[in-house]
C-alpha cells in the first residue's frame, strides 16, 4: 500500500486525545478547549507536511498543495474533527486524515499535479453544542444565514455568534461562500456507522446517495384513568393506536423497499403509572429513503394509517413535520472511476447507499462529491466503542487516493 | 332522608383543610402533621357525638356507641383519612363520614341496639409514603408482619415504625389482630373512581366482588442501533414486540369478558432518541377480574402470546410478576340486604364490581363485610378534581344506614 498504516493510527490517537471525557469515549464539542487543541494539531500536522494554510470566513480550516496551475478548481479531501458527547476517535476524524495522509504521499513521492489539493477540516457538524449541525459546509455552500448564527444557542444560552467570536472567529458568511466551479471534487471517507459491509464481509463503500429524512412527531391525546376501574369499552387509552403505528409504520417501511427504513425512536407516555391507563403518548417518526418518490410513497401510507387509526380509537392524532432532506447524489462520474480503482487495487467494495447525513450531503451541492465508507465493528458509532481496523481505513484511503490521482491531473 | 346533607359536606370540607398542599388537591400522608390535625378533628367528632373512642394497637381510632348486649359482636362502619398526593376530598374520607353520620343519626334519634355500632378511622390505606398500602386494616387481620415495620422506609430513609413511634404510636401487632367473631358486619363506603355509575345514570353501586390483581414487568431486550444506517432487516428492534404485547394485551382483556381489564400503563424505552432504534423497553402489565379463573386465563394466553413474540421478533424476553392478589367477595347475605333496602329506598343502584382495592378488601377475611360505592364524577380520581354531589354521597349512606339498622338489632 501506498499509504502509511502507522502515521494513520498515529493522527487518530493523537486527535482522541484532545477530549473532554478521557475514559468515556471521545469528546469534542465545537469552539471548546479540546476545539482548540485538536485544531492547533491540525495545522502543525499541515505545516509539517508542507501545505499552505488559509482559513475561510467561517472557520473552515484548509491545508493546501498547489498545483502547476493554481486557476485550475481544486481537489478536495476532508471531513470533519468535532464530535458527540462520549462519541469514538473514527467518526469524522477518518476522513480528515485521510486528506492529510493523502497530502503527505504528494508530498513525500514528489508527485507533480496540475489542480491544487485542499485537506479541509470542518468542524460543527454533529451539531451536538447548537442543536444545527454540518454547519461549517452548510457556510461553504451559502446554506448558512446571519440570521442562525443570532438566534442559535447552547444550553448555556451562548449565541453561535458569540461562541465563535470568543473562539477567535469572526463570521464572515459571504466570504465563506465557495465560488461556483473553484472545485473539481470533494472526496470524503467516514465510517459507515452501520453493519452493512461487515455483515457483507466487504471492506469498502462506494455511496450512491445519501438518503433523504422525512421526520414528524405525533401526538396520541386520549383520556387517563384508572387502570382497575376504567372498563376496557369506556377507555380513550393513547398507548394502543401509538402501539399500533410503530408496527404498521416497520412494515411500510419493509414493504416500500429500495433500502427505506422507518423508525419510532422517540416515546413520551403521561402519567406513565402501572395503574393509569396512558392519557398522552408522544412518539418521534424517522423516515429515510434514497429517491424522494420512496419517501413520498411512506408518508402517503403514513396518512393513511393515521386516518384508520382515527376511525378505530376514541382518540385525537396530531401530526406535525420537524424536518424534511431530500436524498442526495453522489457524483456517478467519480463513482465510476472508484469502482474501476477498487476492482485494480483488489479491494473488496460495494456500491451502497448512507441512511446518516454527512458534510458531503451539503459538499455535493457545489462539487461532484464522493463519499466513501470504511466499515464499523458490530456497526456501532455515537459511542466510546465505535472502531474500525486501521488496515480497513487505509484500504479506504488507499482507493480515495487513487481517485485524487486520477483526477489532479 | 334520615341523614343530613349539610353536615356530612361540613365534614367532608372541614378534613379537606388538613391538607399540605391547599390550592393542588388534598394530601395527607400518613403520619405527618396534617394526618395529625385529622385526627384530632375526627376525635373531636366522635366525642361530641358521645361515642366512646378507642385506640388499637397500630393506632386504628374506633368510635364506639355500646348496644345493649356488649358480648355480641359488633357492627362497624368506616373507611380511611390519609390521602395520595394532590388526591381528592372523598376517597376514604366519604366512608369515614359515613360511620360519623349514622353513629349521629343513632344518637339523635335515641335508637337503641343490641350490638355495638363501632366507627373506624384506618390510616395509610394509599401507602403513598410507605409504599405498601391497606397497612391499617391489614394490622386488624393479622396480615401485617413485624419485619415490615423495621424493612419498609419513605424516601427520607424513615422505616415506618420510626414513623408510627414519632407519631406517638408504639405498634403492637398480637393487640391489633381483631378477635375472631367480633366484628357482625363491615360497611364501607367508597367513591366509585370510575365511570360506570355516572355512565348507566344510577345512584349507587353495591359491590359484589373487589377484583383480583395480576402484575407483571416485562423487559424486551433487543439491540440500539442508528436509524438511519440499519437496514430493516437487521434490527433488533425492541419496541415493536412491546407495541404488539400492549395491544394483544388489550384484546386478550376484552376477550376474557366477565368485566376483565388489562393495561399496559408504563413503558420505559431505552435510549429514546428520535434517531435510534430502541435497543430496550420495560412495561408494567396490569391484570384484573372478579374471578380468579378469569386472571388465570388471560395470564394463559399472555404467556403464549410471549411465546408467540419470542418466535416472531429477535429480542429477547423477560417476565417477572410483581404483585398477585385473589379476588375478594363481599358478603351476600349483606348484599341481598342492601338490594331490598335500596328498592324500599328508590335508590337506583345497581350490581357491579369494584376495580380498585380497599379496606374493605382486607376486613373481608375477618368480617362479613360490604362495600357501596357512590358515582365519581367523570370517573376521576386521586386527582384534584375528585368529586361526588352531596346528594348522592347522602343516598349512599342512607343506604349504608338501613343496612346498619337491620344489623345491629
Amino acid at each position: 500500500m501506498r499509504v502509511n498504516i502507522q502515521r494513520i493510527q498515529r493522527d487518530i490517537e493523537n486527535l482522541s486525545s484532545f477530549n473532554a471525557t478521557p475514559g468515556k469515549g471521545v469528546t469534542r464539542l465545537a469552539f471548546t478547549k479540546e476545539d482548540r487543541e485538536a485544531r492547533e494539531y491540525i495545522k502543525n500536522q499541515m505545516e509539517k507536511i508542507g501545505l499552505e494554510i488559509y482559513e475561510d470566513g467561517y472557520g473552515n480550516l484548509f491545508g493546501r498543495k498547489y498545483g502547476k496551475d493554481r486557476e485550475l478548481p481544486s481537489v478536495m479531501v476532508g471531513s470533519h474533527y468535532d464530535t458527540v458527547i462520549n462519541g469514538g476517535p473514527f467518526d469524522g476524524m477518518a476522513g480528515l486524515v485521510t486528506g492529510l495522509e493523502i497530502a503527505r504521499y504528494l508530498v513525500e513521492e514528489g508527485i507533480e499535479h496540475e489542480n491544487t489539493l485542499e485537506v479541509v477540516a470542518f468542524n460543527d457538524e454533529e451539531g451536538v453544542r447548537f442543536g444545527n449541525g454540518i454547519s461549517n459546509s452548510r457556510a461553504m455552500t451559502g446554506d448558512m444565514k446571519e440570521e442562525e448564527l443570532d438566534n442559535t444557542f447552547d444550553k448555556n444560552g451562548i449565541s453561535l455568534r458569540k461562541a465563535m467570536e470568543d473562539y477567535g472567529i469572526k463570521p464572515d458568511l459571504e466570504a465563506a461562500k465557495v465560488k461556483e466551479g473553484s472545485i473539481k471534487a470533494f472526496f470524503e471517507l467516514h465510517i459507515e456507522q452501520g453493519p452493512v459491509l461487515i455483515g457483507n464481509n466487504n471492506e469498502v463503500g462506494i455511496v450512491q446517495t445519501i438518503v433523504g429524512l422525512d421526520r414528524y412527531d405525533i401526538r396520541f391525546i386520549g383520556k387517563a384513568g384508572h387502570a382497575g376501574t376504567t372498563p376496557m369499552n369506556n377507555r380513550k387509552d393513547a398507548l394502543l393506536p401509538a402501539a399500533e403505528f410503530a408496527l404498521e409504520l416497520n412494515r411500510i417501511a419493509i414493504d416500500a423497499g429500495y433500502g427505506a427504513v422507518g423508525t419510532v425512536g422517540e416515546m413520551k407516555i403521561l402519567p406513565n403509572a402501572s395503574n393509569v391507563i396512558p392519557g398522552y403518548v408522544q412518539i418521534s417518526v424517522d423516515i429515510r429513503a434514497t429517491k424522494e418518490e420512496v419517501i413520498n410513497n411512506i408518508h402517503q401510507e403514513m396518512n393513511k394509517l393515521i386516518d384508520s387509526l382515527k376511525e378505530k380509537h376514541p382518540v385525537e392524532i396530531q401530526v406535525r413535520k420537524t424536518l424534511y432532506i431530500s436524498p442526495v447524489n453522489m457524483s456517478e462520474e467519480i463513482c465510476t472511476i472508484l469502482e474501476n480503482k477498487a476492482e485494480e487495487l483488489g479491494i473488496k467494495y460495494e456500491k451502497m447507499n448512507s441512511g446518516a447525513g454527512h458534510d458531503a450531503m451539503m459538499m455535493a451541492r457545489i462539487a461532484p462529491t464522493s463519499l466513501v465508507f470504511v466499515p464499523s465493528k458490530d456497526g456501532l458509532s455515537h459511542h466510546p466503542e465505535e472502531w474500525t481496523d486501521y488496515e480497513d481505513l487505509a484500504k479506504g484511503i488507499e482507493l480515495i487516493l487513487s481517485g485524487v490521482l486520477e483526477l489532479i491531473g
